[in-house]
């Protein structure tokens, strides 16, 4: 058996491990034969394929990034996307299947090929942790570390100054990082997608930080939006209040909070250094268990399923479970952490 | 009502994060006053008690070690020891119950203790993961992470020089940090408690790996024990090869294993630094998610038993499943790695 | 002798190192007393003071931050400021004179204060590494590490994504830290405030990068400006291509250098996670010997001198010799790692 | 020109980064060629050479060990080696001169290579820091962090149990590493080999530290001798107190000084976890820029000579002006030290 690996979506720490995982374990426990699609679903529509042997995973579980590139594309999209088209690429180059490595999109495609005949396998990526059907997906562990590092850094700077600081983390729709973040770098307010907040009762987690002789912080997921901002949001260029849209919403914040609440206000966007370098120890074995896991699951001809973790197992479901809902945070996971705010 | 809290056994990342859970859940949410209890159950058996509030507290969830102190006491031995005497110190004391922080000898003290009439929680503590009735226990994700990070700068060494590098880490009775490490490493072989070997397997993954152009890196569990080795050992000061015994296994391998593969061989014993030190994000959210349900699990009485994680959720078990059996890596987890010897 | 000990301005990781290295030295060694100045200036001029003892110092080499606080108080401003009102001060209080820990601004005040008869030895501190005198500053090294670590993660992204990743550091009027953090991460253009460079000049390397088939990384100081920008910058609000301006440089340069080559860019302000935290070795020790080098700078009588790095050495040079021109990057070291670019 | 390059000795981060500044300059800014010589001076003597070009080099600045293979081979022994042996070979690859990265060892065989007409340009490489002609050699500072980040971990443990902690450093004849991490960590003891101390002279370290409430933390370096041990230290086999001699000299210490000062101590070696993995941000400009001059060297015709940091500066110096004495750790450093022990 031929199988074709790809990588899609952005990027995630543990990506190449996932990959050494599938191909240590498909070639020498199965004899099964392995390439390399260039960048995701582009690579599929373009036929655009290497060989991927044991030689080319050597030492990859603790390299950040994907050495299969990575974009974006649609399956289903341009003149030479479609299941019809995808399908003739795949015979004509003698490929029994995909292993495709991806985000709720990828997924959803994933899906659709399935049902469309072609075989795929799917192992769930998000650094946002959003995807349901697994418990944690890889990338994730790492994220928190360095958002918590770097919130470390960022609260010394506080008690010096007897500043306010804003630390603004990945999550779009969830809140995730966020949570886990902030419980553990001692957060006194975490701002997350799932619950709305008004200005003022941020200001008053902030000032009640401050009144017991704290340097109050901040996280904030880049989703959250202010209670009653949402219509300002949409008026392009301009925040919640009425002045030129700056970078994140950790921007907005920052001097909103400061006029507010007299404390001075710095804010950080920690951005794209969350989901490169080298993964955690954690994320190492996650993804390279969800790889020897698709191996597998090829092997099993367990197509139109992904592998996930449930408890500390690895397990099977269908791409349907995955999809539809996101996995958010649930309102007493997020009240379990507001305890700490005091 | 008012807590005593004390922490037992060995250091471990995550005990001031506990504490400080309970503390700040304890005395916002319920009203709950709390003592701390000095060294562990030494404390208890001598009153050795101090006020424990939110002051205390602060900052501590990055803070590794723990600010109660810690020792190996058992509460029933010695002669101000035994259910009885500690009853009265209790009572002296006005302490309505005591949440107990430690690993298997300290549960099981609780669990003996709790039948004698004395109101315990206890929060499950180990860095093997040696524990049942917890998926994962706080302070083993740090651990894993030290001793990868380690064995990357071991590996970039071995490839320098071409030699066979071996680690030893932490796991008298079971292998869960050799096993997540070694994963997460890349290592060529994983030698762990759980799963007896003999020097010539070992010495066969060994030259396999370097057959291939690798540096072999062998991962080995303190507890481990060669088959056939067990004698060799009763005999003080010598090892399984009868020389005089030097420091670890690790020591006792690596000239056996350069003898008889010719492949220069060397040991490093990662020792203490494994269980000290800041936790990881990871274990910075279990160890405070705990100490909350710790809090929580006092208010509603649940004397006897612990909290615990499983899968995402935070439970209560009693003491007694906790107890007896260890919580040993079973064969197809050991198995599943295997596949990435090669 | 009764000393004062004050830290002024932006925090820096190593402040607590020198306020240890100071105490721990005067007390054991000189038998000093020492008091803590609240939030620099600040405190000279209210007279906020309070004992520092060896109690107060322990553990701290490895702490983020000033135990003393800080503030960008100027002490010749303000009703109560002055050399004469601060004479007053200090000697209603006992002391015979202050250890200043602070940038250019500190040092320049410090020089004042001693002209106009008042005792102060000073450590230089400038995470930018800006004063001249000192071959290197605390705080630097710390701030190239964690620049350098970004910029290592944000280069797997750009590979995965075949993006060109820009990284804003610090540095207002210096490039040290974008010279550094960029040689060691291997970046393919580095913009200082010293080497004023075009847009064109800009996109070329990113695009000779990109022809060899790298994913090209960006590291600029945040007090870069593009040649011909400087007009632009002034008229508030608008950035150099007359758009509304967003956050920093690196947030004007993204969009512009993808318009211009086609490469997908992003851009990464690393801003205050730079400054705080737990010092490197290096700092720790730089920081620890300015400490106590400053203790016998104060016993010597060396007032209006600072302490400073030469080579290996700690030496003491006049303030004066501290101010004017700032310690910039000089040609010849720019085109030393410009060599790297390719 | 063609010039061969070989790294020599033990491994040591920054070597890669030496090996990339040298290629990228040299073949950018000069047009040269390079070979990579396999194992060090092995390789020289074998002919064991391959093409190295700015291919070979990419992202190695932040590399751990060398892509080049070291090796402790003596270019003098041997039937292929000696000065005129090694002349033919050259002059049959048609290598106009070598690039030597190595320590005391490799410095000496450079000088007498050229001595005997070999065209040699030398770059120093020591992790213990012991050659004298550089302020400082990379990887030593890379040493420092990962010494004082485990000595971290370290001091929490002995907090928590009120115990003294030994860690033992690399220093086979010079005490820096153990001199700038116990600074840097706040050790309570310096145990180094240029100062020698009595057993009860570190007892009573030990024991004031442990009266002033402080776990005690002693750092010794690998190569430090008791006062009076020496010549129960060349009974093989047998330690200063006449017991069968264990690992290293912190594993001799521990018994002693528990049993002698009655508090619980443990000993942890570090090893090679100090020499492996990737380097510090100061490391890899420092190797980084010993790189550059390198290439420069050779184009200037410097043979002779090696590469050397002062102060901020990189010089050329003799090979021999690094040869002889050691770089020791000077009284006036230590005593500096001291002055923090309490």
């Amino acid at each position: 058996m031929k199988i074709g690996i790809l990588t899609s979506g952005g990027d995630c720490p543990g990506l190449n491990a996932v990959i050494r995982g599938v191909v240590l374990k498909g070639t020498t426990a199965y004899g099964l034969e392995f390439v390399g699609i260039r960048d995701g679903w582009r690579g599929v529509v373009d036929g655009d394929f290497f060989p991927l042997t044991r030689h080319e995973v050597k030492g990859l579980s603790k390299v950040g990034g994907t050495i299969l590139g990575t974009s974006r594309t649609n399956p289903y999209e341009g003149v030479r996307g479609g299941a019809e088209n995808i399908s003739k690429t795949l015979y004509g180059h003698h490929l029994d299947g995909i292993i495709a490595i991806g985000g709720e999109g990828t997924l959803a495609a994933a899906d659709r090929l399935s049902h469309d005949g072609i075989n795929v396998v799917g192992v769930p990526k998000t650094i946002d942790n959003d995807l349901r059907a697994t418990d944690y997906s890889f990338g994730f562990d790492t994220a928190v570390n360095i958002a918590t590092d770097a919130m470390d850094r960022l609260r010394t700077t506080g008690d010096s100054h007897q500043r306010c600081m804003i630390a603004e983390v990945m999550g779009r729709h969830v809140g995730w990082i966020a949570l886990h973040a902030g419980m553990a770098a001692g957060a006194h307010a975490i701002c997350i997608p799932e619950v709305p907040m008004s200005i003022d009762e941020i200001c008053d987690l902030v000032t009640r930080a401050h009144d017991r002789g704290r340097a109050p912080l901040v996280v904030v997921s880049e989703g959250f939006t202010l209670t009653g901002m949402a219509e300002a949001y949409s008026a392009k260029g301009l925040d919640a209040f009425n002045r030129p849209r700056l970078g994140g919403i950790g921007d907005v914040l920052a001097p909103e909070l400061e006029r507010r609440t007299g404390i001075e206000t710095r804010s950080t966007v920690l951005g794209h250094i969350q989901r490169g370098g080298s993964p955690s120890g954690f994320d190492r074995v996650l993804a390279t268990r969800l790889g020897l896991h698709a191996a597998d699951a090829v092997v099993d001809g367990a197509w139109g399923q992904m592998v996930a973790l449930r408890g500390t197992d690895i397990v099977r479901v269908p791409f349907e479970e995955a999809l539809g809902e996101l996995n958010t945070v649930p309102r007493y996971r997020y009240d379990e952490a507001a305890a700490l705010f005091g």
